[in-house]
């Protein structure tokens, strides 16, 4: 019947917080305490008590007061004591005072039977065993200053390993003087242009061109610290470059004139490694070409490389940071790789900027987890970071396939695009369908977002916004339908259905499409 | 001679970043490829290349064809090939070429022998053992949402366990609902004041008044974010709440009128339960006094309770938070307690701000790891957590004792001040010593900081300053000299040598002053 203590968050040797406070004996005071604790809560009923010499040690009273207004609780109800299972908060007491019944969560929407939304590693396939072991590793032979104040570089075994992955896996050049550690994509673009009202200033400046498709959540981030977007359409080449120096002058090949402004930017932020979320590398000419326009400018190339390490079909595309290290500021994270639980990012930055963006981070380190920190370096240092990442390419090229293959099966008017890499597929619609294609799968129990949802409001016209690789061939003037399918969330056992349930979802087919891959 | 495999970064397995581009067969492009990447030190001398039918898979390639590229490597002297070893880099390959040779980082000063500067708890008393034991049990059995995008309020099973723990051992009124978790103190002030430039608009909005001596830290934080702090001046009851009512009519005893705005603020952040970093509670009279003032005025208490788990010799002294949990913001983290290494903190709000302060955050976590949340929920739900602030408790008492009983014996005309709690105290010295006192800690090796380093730059002239109970009995209108002296850095072994060396620092005495604990 007794609970074993070890097994009790309140056993002895626990805290307890008393008000002694008030006229009377100190009995008189402890008993109108912990009538008190009892009362609002603070001790719920079952608690057990801290015994007698602890409470008095703690309270610096004799242990005769605290067993006699124990005594007196028990007497009056308040309290139970039993051999074996020390003093106890009575079950019939006064059941906790509730702070003010807070308002119902903001209703979340119930669990989709299927997540097909973009960007959400498999959640099942973290390597929990190997991050524990690196854990393990890391955090007993942690020196003792990784327990002390952080740098704010963040530390050093982290910005070595990443250095040595970097180089190896993604063409980055870089010394781990060049890396600041911080906690994802979002913070980076917080400390890069989320500057402060003091002396310094932010660290970069707006406007900023960013690709007609992307996060909303980026942009949003951006426009909270002030910073003025500019949409930069793409077509099958990925983000046309040329736009940010023939500004109003440029036309597409449809001859619509440029957006107003492009010229003006000062950075650009791009996908080159796997425009998001359309899906297709920058070509080769244009990567050159975003470098020249920096060095001529003076501008800056952000290189989000959100899902670089997942490719199937075709070379890898290294870093775009590696053709002028000194414009190219390089961001990456762990939210893709491994999960989005560990809060950890980095950005390789141009020399000029190093020192800017350590002011903006503040003296010590107030975000990053340094455990974190040391197990990453850990994971990638020994090698499990490799061995993970290789494994989830096969497991999501596996279920690339099975798309690529289901799609053809049932629906092979709808062709997935963007599908050499990544986490997500985007499916062309016939023009029109996208709206009621996101209805019938919600419909379907998928969850999923259409292209609408990833593109710049001010992005040019439907018609006009270039984007020739989405426009279906029926188009005709009216611009590009798609679903965005992240196929890397389900669970492996689900992931069969999901895709069941997304053809079933999918317009019908007619003559007019031709599927391609 | 030949290294295992399994201990190599570079392994098989190991992701291997080509640029296989230009002109050429195959098998030339890829030879041009590993020259390029040897000669721009992205293989570095010694690596071990993956095995032919791995980079031959990755590449699209056929196996002959990266053999015979191995071999013509090997021919040129580019890569060493040896039974057992595998393919490796050649020792005798150019040299890695650096990125531009980064500026020296901006020189440290080297580690003091001795620091006693305040706020940093053990870094050797870390529960390694118990902290790896609670992520193990955390890790392996969180739901697998856990690796998913968090919850902005934090995990629920940290909150839970933070509810628990804050109402029994601190007096916090509180319900997980309420509770907002973030990476530390300063991040939580971030998302009150740092407001966006879009829509919402900051949380919260200044002029905030704040203690006189405190952080200079915390108070750049608010100035970088547009809001301006005005200094309200400390007695021996602590933070002199009338201030804020009386505003510019208020006289000290001295005569001296109130601060300019004061009575147009906002909202005051104190540290009730010891003033940082002076070291006495806010006296019962100014908590109720306080309270009422944020009711009259509709204005906000922030309530940094940074170390309220330690104190030694006096009652505990609850949150304020328990007066009027509408009405007061409670802080706390495990910066203290455990190490500022876990990024750690939560916020306990009053209803209206909790979707105010999620608003800030944004739709996903963006900055506390997910993992140390769920091992935090296990430490303190398990006990540990209370058994390891415990253990430390006791530590820093007797760090304490230690320092106090050396001033008893060694300079007896120095007093030591705030020394019920926390893991400072405050030496009082001799007016216009603290300047040279700090330089000859300096000279004996001793890191510290004086009174100095925490005065608001706007507080009242020193004369007229109101911290009577830093006024040295001589000091005659010059105020406040003393030493801020951290006992909770310097691990076990050197703490004695380090108090030999503060007092060797000591101004010498003369009949003046007077010890008092």
């Amino acid at each position: 019947m007794a609970e074993p203590w070890v097994n009790s968050a309140e056993r002895i040797g626990s805290d307890l917080y008393l008000e002694l406070s008030g006229t009377g004996s100190r009995r008189a005071v402890l008993i109108r305490a912990l009538r008190d604790a009892v009362r609002d809560g603070r001790l719920a009923p079952g608690t057990r008590l801290p015994p007698y010499r602890s409470l008095a040690a703690d309270l610096g009273l004799a242990r005769n007061t605290v067993a006699d207004a124990y005594a007196e609780l028990v007497a009056e109800g308040w309290l139970t004591a039993r051999q074996g299972s020390g003093t106890r908060v009575a079950e019939r007491a006064a059941p906790p005072k509730p702070v003010r019944t807070p308002k119902p969560a903001p209703a979340r929407p119930a669990a989709p039977a299927y997540d097909l939304r973009q960007g959400r590693p498999d959640p099942a396939s973290f390597p929990r065993t190997a991050w524990l072991a690196a854990a393990r590793r890391a955090v007993n032979s942690a020196p003792g200053d990784a327990f002390g104040p952080g740098d704010p570089r963040g530390r050093v075994e982290l910005r070595q390993a990443l250095t040595d992955y970097l180089r190896r896996a993604r063409g980055v050049r870089v010394a781990p003087e060049r890396i600041v550690v911080c906690s994802g994509f979002a913070h980076a673009l917080r400390l890069l242009y989320g500057g402060s009202h003091g002396a310094g200033g932010p660290v970069l400046r707006g406007p900023l061109a960013v690709e007609s498709y992307g996060l909303g959540f980026h942009r949003g981030i951006l426009e909270d610290a002030g910073v003025r977007t500019v949409p930069l359409e793409l077509d099958e080449q990925g983000a046309r470059i040329e736009e940010l120096t023939a500004g109003q002058d440029v036309r597409d090949v449809r001859g619509v004139r440029g957006v107003r402004g492009v010229q003006d930017v000062r950075g650009v932020l791009l996908t080159p490694a796997h425009q998001f979320p359309t899906g297709g590398p920058l070509h080769p000419a244009r990567r050159a070409a975003v470098v020249d326009w920096a060095r001529t400018s003076g501008g800056l190339v952000l290189e989000d490389d959100y899902d670089g390490e997942f490719r199937y079909d075709r070379e890898p595309v290294g870093a775009l940071q590696g053709l002028d290290p000194e414009r190219v500021v390089y961001l990456g994270s762990v939210s893709k790789s491994l999960s989005p639980a560990v809060r950890l990012g980095w950005m390789v930055l141009p020399e000029h900027l190093v020192d800017g963006v350590l002011a903006a981070k503040g003296e010590r380190e107030a975000w990053a987890g340094v455990l974190d920190q040391l197990t990453l370096a850990d994971l990638i240092a020994s090698g499990q970071y490799d061995r993970h990442v290789r494994r989830m390419r096969q497991r999501y090229r596996r279920r690339r396939d099975r798309l690529v293959a289901a799609l053809a099966e049932h629906a092979p008017h709808i062709a997935a695009t963007g599908v050499a890499a990544g986490l997500h597929a985007v499916l062309r619609l016939p023009p029109g369908t996208e709206a009621s294609a996101t209805k019938a799968a919600a419909w379907q129990g998928v969850a999923l977002d259409g292209l609408a949802a990833f593109r710049h409001p001010r992005a040019r016209g439907r018609g006009a916004d270039g984007l020739a690789a989405f426009r279906h061939p029926r188009a005709r003037g009216r611009g590009a339908d798609g679903l965005v399918v992240g196929y890397s969330t389900p669970s492996e056992h689900a992931y069969g259905a999901a895709i069941e349930a997304l053809v079933r979802a999918l317009p019908p087919g007619d003559s007019g499409g031709g599927a391609d891959g």
